[in-house]
């Protein structure tokens, strides 16, 4: 396995960091998930743009020149011998001195994982995944925005954990005021008399790209979409609910608090909206 | 510079961890800071007690038994000839394959940096330092515990920045509701018509170690004190206000927003218990 670190590849034993990296002392820095399907990259530029504006909003310089990144990417795979990846771009603050100011770090760490994209049980799309509604709310935006895709991930892991304990796949989030936001890692889509309806950025979610494609996917087919601020219990009476992330596309839920989802079976818009995504996905292939 | 990893003490540059440590993915992980004098050390089992707190509340099991913990501490002081120090735990998830779950990761990752106190400038102490009441607000008690000293620690770094910016020494922030809670690092205290006011653990603060050691003393001293709910219109009322932690113990507040706090002067209550604290600490050495 070769490791893209500050300047060159290295080995996974090499892959190391100090720890008086800020990274590791705070989760003082950004990532972004990528995925590539026989080399192409999904949304490159898009992900790249969010990493800038991740990295902007904690006043983070981002030490590659933007033009280098689709070469570093493709170098990651092809050193990997790899085609259908899952590609990680980490860049933490850097390693400083211990203190929260970050001009003690002069310069930002640089990683690129490129692996294997995990093997997804096939039951996961064919059946649909559970989830839970938990008690840990989503971080709230004034104080850690969640338009910054940052290494501070204690929230969602604490999430994910108390839904891991409640036997189901993920967890849904609410935030500060009892609405629905999105999952550990991935954006919540429902259908509700006929129309997919997904949480609004207000709600304080990541707008995530592959919730940003399927909302024009549907929208090129005239299907009707909302984004609003929802309930939970407008999602306990969804006819359908699916789940929206890079690695995994579209993820129909089976039930949620042990109670199925509409038939319990991954439903014929969530069906429909998954097979158009995979029909139109060379359109958004860099 | 002797940094204890794991399981024995390493120089410096070998001080490293993998960039699959979660500590570093996500910031998965908690710690504590500790001061000691002359090698002894300030509130040593309560540090060690709030330690396991930490780590009880993300479901992480210290590899260390307690009974070492007083041992290596000492072992960290002496390998690098420090009497007055700074000690800093870090236990982190450990290395595993990426992913929230921390199933993935079979070992947690051990740090103990030792180096000598930060030199602060006794104009800090004799003049007091300046806040700004910043935008970014304390993380939601309800998505991160306060009670978790993790090390997720970018909502105090973007309130620290915004402080900096604002040409402050630290960050008052506030919590969901607008009421008062804690600086970037410290513990917010100020006195109000002769009484010693300081947020309650309800307002979604910390429970600082040597907050708590000047409750006590002013308690001892028939201070009257007042734990509480609070807008920051009372704090710009204050007539006295200071800040605590356990490296810098008790820090004067000179202005806030560029107002002066009372005469602009350590106040007279401040420089008691600043007193105070130096007269009792042996007390509370180990």
């Amino acid at each position: 396995m070769w490791i893209f670190l500050n300047d060159r590849f290295v080995t996974r034993e090499q892959a190391v960091v100090s720890v008086f990296d800020h990274g590791f002392l705070y989760g003082d820095g950004v990532y972004e998930t990528l995925r590539s399907y026989g080399r192409r990259v999904f949304m490159l530029h898009k992900h790249l743009a969010r990493l800038e504006r991740s990295a902007t909003l904690i006043g983070l310089a981002i030490p590659i020149p933007e033009k280098d990144w689709p070469g570093l990417l493709q170098e990651a795979l092809e050193r990997n011998s790899l085609e259908d990846a899952y590609l990680r771009i980490t860049i933490s603050r850097g390693e400083g001195e211990i203190g929260l100011d970050p001009m003690l770090c002069p310069r930002p760490t640089v990683v690129i994982v490129a692996k294997p994209l995990p093997q997804y049980p096939p039951h996961l799309f064919d059946r649909g995944v559970s989830l839970a509604l938990v008690s840990v709310r989503r971080n709230l935006s004034s104080a850690l925005s969640p338009q910054i895709k940052s290494l501070n991930f204690l929230n969602n892991i604490l999430a994910k954990q108390e839904a891991l304990r409640a036997g189901a796949f993920d967890a849904v989030m609410l935030n500060a005021q009892g609405l629905l936001t999105e999952c550990s890692t991935s954006n919540l889509f429902f259908v509700r008399d006929g129309r997919l309806c997904t949480p609004s950025a207000e709600a304080g979610i990541l707008d995530g790209i592959t919730r940003e494609i399927i909302l024009l996917l549907a929208g090129e087919q005239a299907i009707p979409v909302e984004q609003g601020l929802y309930t939970p219990a407008v999602l306990r009476q969804a006819e359908e609910c699916f789940l929206t992330n890079t690695t995994m596309e579209v993820i129909p839920v089976r039930e949620i608090d042990k109670f199925p989802v509409g038939s319990g079976l991954p439903g014929p818009l969530t069906t429909r909206l998954r097979s158009l995504f995979r029909t139109n996905l060379s359109r958004f292939l860099e």
